[in-house]
């Protein structure tokens, strides 16, 4: 089991096959700082190695989820005109964000998304590349970039990859805000509950899924799908099956041929397995 | 008119210009059998050439449309380690059936998939590659693969054309069940049926519009509707007006010109006409 | 501010930030004529350097936007064999349509598209390519092509980049007509306005919107957006962090930062500000 880094921008809590993730500043609605992305960096770099670890629920403290880039760290960057042969600050600040949005997209690890309040900017970007996104009553998302001069740069590729060209042309170039139901509509969301307390029976029901799941097939299927319109479809349907075969010799297929014969829920799937590993 | 294979998996009736294909292994809930991959891609190949079928209706026997692999066959498999310099059996027969779903979706015919009851890992495969899919009241999607341990290897890269990646991630990670009006908003089924005798009215319907469509600009239409995003948009739309030109000028622009010119239904459209090829 | 040409085919009203294009074929229910493509494509050109023309309004007269290609101009193709060494009257005609098509798709501008009757064949394919559709009472799509022994040549390579393969496979292999509230579901319009009067208030709230984004920013988010899937993630977000330094650093960015300490609108927000440039 990893040693988790200690933070100052989020909340690290260990719970059975999950790691909770709280996004916490609060007093700047969890605003995306240069010190939570590279906190963020790090946690996803050492969890990817520790089995312990199937799932990641993303969430903000206290009734948003995250508001964009922080104020701070922009002043900041125009403060510092860039040295000669250096990367600009604003390159470099707009780019490690980005970095870190490819890094969480790409996890072996199930990341599921609990969204309330603001998910703007960079939120919105964090969002977009969760396998599970679950709204609550007070979910609004928006691209305020362009309203502000300057552009949703590291965020709406994520935002194209989402929901697609189509919606995203209208979102980002309007600025427009997207709330419940029509944020589910819209791909944005995957489910929508009207109600707050209805939010952590959906997310103990997706951790419920995830433990079902064989953790090393979860994380090769996940790549698989990240394939998918990037090359050839014959040559990754080749490669597929070489990992089918892999995996229906491997350990996790032996075990699940044999617990489906014994009518047996199997390892993977015990409540506590791992603890035990 | 090309004389159809014997099958044993597989039940096939003609009529007017449609093959209806009913997966009849009942049995096993239809589950895709090595036997049926086989029958299935020899079916396609035959009629390939034959221009007295514009449509293939699929369905499957007794309430089900497909359950998946079968379990015979994998467990044949498993008994046969791989001779040297050979593939492994699991690879051959997780491969064969990605190639009969390669072949299918790009098959010149329109394909119809009535789809009720389990359409699942293999099934739910197939039915990602039909142009019109309709769903009864019982139909249920799942890709159950991971919780026993396995990959949709073959199915889940069809399920991200299908889809999307957004939902396919949260599908494909959580092996979850997916039914009637859900499965129509994510766009796996075009149409749903609430009712069971609505089915036969949606496929009578599809075919209808079939015939109304010039054979040879259908299936010119298809292959262009699979280049898109595959290429540069520039070329493909250069060929895509050479193939125009030729369409406006061969045998069907001319009928179709003529027919609208006079009112009346173009050749290909009359109810007989395919009997009189 | 640019001269604009004058045109037979096209109504031309400047309104603040906006140019609206009305199709004006009324007798031919706005068919896609020839000259109309060669006046769209001529002032797509002309306002591409025009920044006080921010958003384009496009309609038709009269109840319907545009019911396809022109008969007219298909007997006179029909009539001229191509000499040696020339391309097929049919080709030019076809490939000058999905040309204009793809300067449409790809204008800095914000297009803005009111659709109301017929949006058929080339109307179709105009409708989308717009960053904002808006669908009145009436509207109603067809892809009637393949009934008429031809193809949806320039036209169904655009409808998958708006509606993905599912759903256009379904729409261009049958040639159904699509209305309404489906319509919005699959994404052919954004909104749909279930009464006549409905669609100016939806026109006026998108200018609006536009109006409030800043005009650079905007042309750069949206160049961005069409990159996505065409070339590697990584190498687009490159780019995008240096086009951010630059939007920052720039006009747009200096004057937004400005403007939301100061806590009024900037520049651009101004009603009258782009009769002022």
């Amino acid at each position: 089991m990893t040693e988790l880094p200690h933070c100052k921008t989020l909340i690290l809590v260990r719970q059975g096959h999950a790691l909770h993730v709280t996004l916490n500043r609060p007093q700047a609605r969890n605003a995306m700082s240069l010190a939570m992305v590279a906190e963020l960096a790090n946690v996803f770099s050492q969890i990817e190695s520790d089995n312990s670890i199937r799932a990641v629920v993303l969430r903000g403290a206290e009734g948003h989820f995250c508001a964009g880039g922080d104020i701070k760290d922009m002043a900041g960057a125009r403060s510092q005109p860039a040295g000669e042969g250096e990367q600009d600050p604003f390159y470099r600040l707009n780019r490690a964000f980005g970095q870190m949005i490819q890094q969480v997209n790409e996890s072996s690890k199930v990341i599921i998304a609990v969204l309330e309040g603001a998910v703007m900017g960079g939120g919105f970007g964090l969002a977009c590349v969760t396998d599970v996104a679950i709204g609550g009553p007070t979910v609004t998302f928006a691209l305020p970039e362009t309203g502000l001069g300057v552009i949703p740069a590291q965020i709406a590729p994520f935002v194209v990859e989402r929901i697609g060209l189509t919606q995203a042309r209208r979102l980002a170039l309007l600025g427009l805000k997207v709330k419940g139901e029509e944020a589910r509509q819209l791909g944005l969301i995957h489910q929508y509950c009207d109600v707050a307390n209805k939010l952590e029976t959906a997310v103990t029901s997706a951790l419920d899924r995830v433990r079902h799941c064989a953790p090393d097939a979860t994380a090769t299927t996940k790549q698989l799908l990240h394939r998918v319109g990037k090359e050839p479809m014959a040559t990754l349907l080749d490669d597929a099956a070489a990992q089918f075969a892999a995996a229906v010799r491997g350990t996790e297929g032996s075990e699940g041929t044999m617990a489906f014969v014994q009518k047996r829920p199997p390892a993977w799937a015990e409540v506590n397995a791992t603890e035990h590993n």
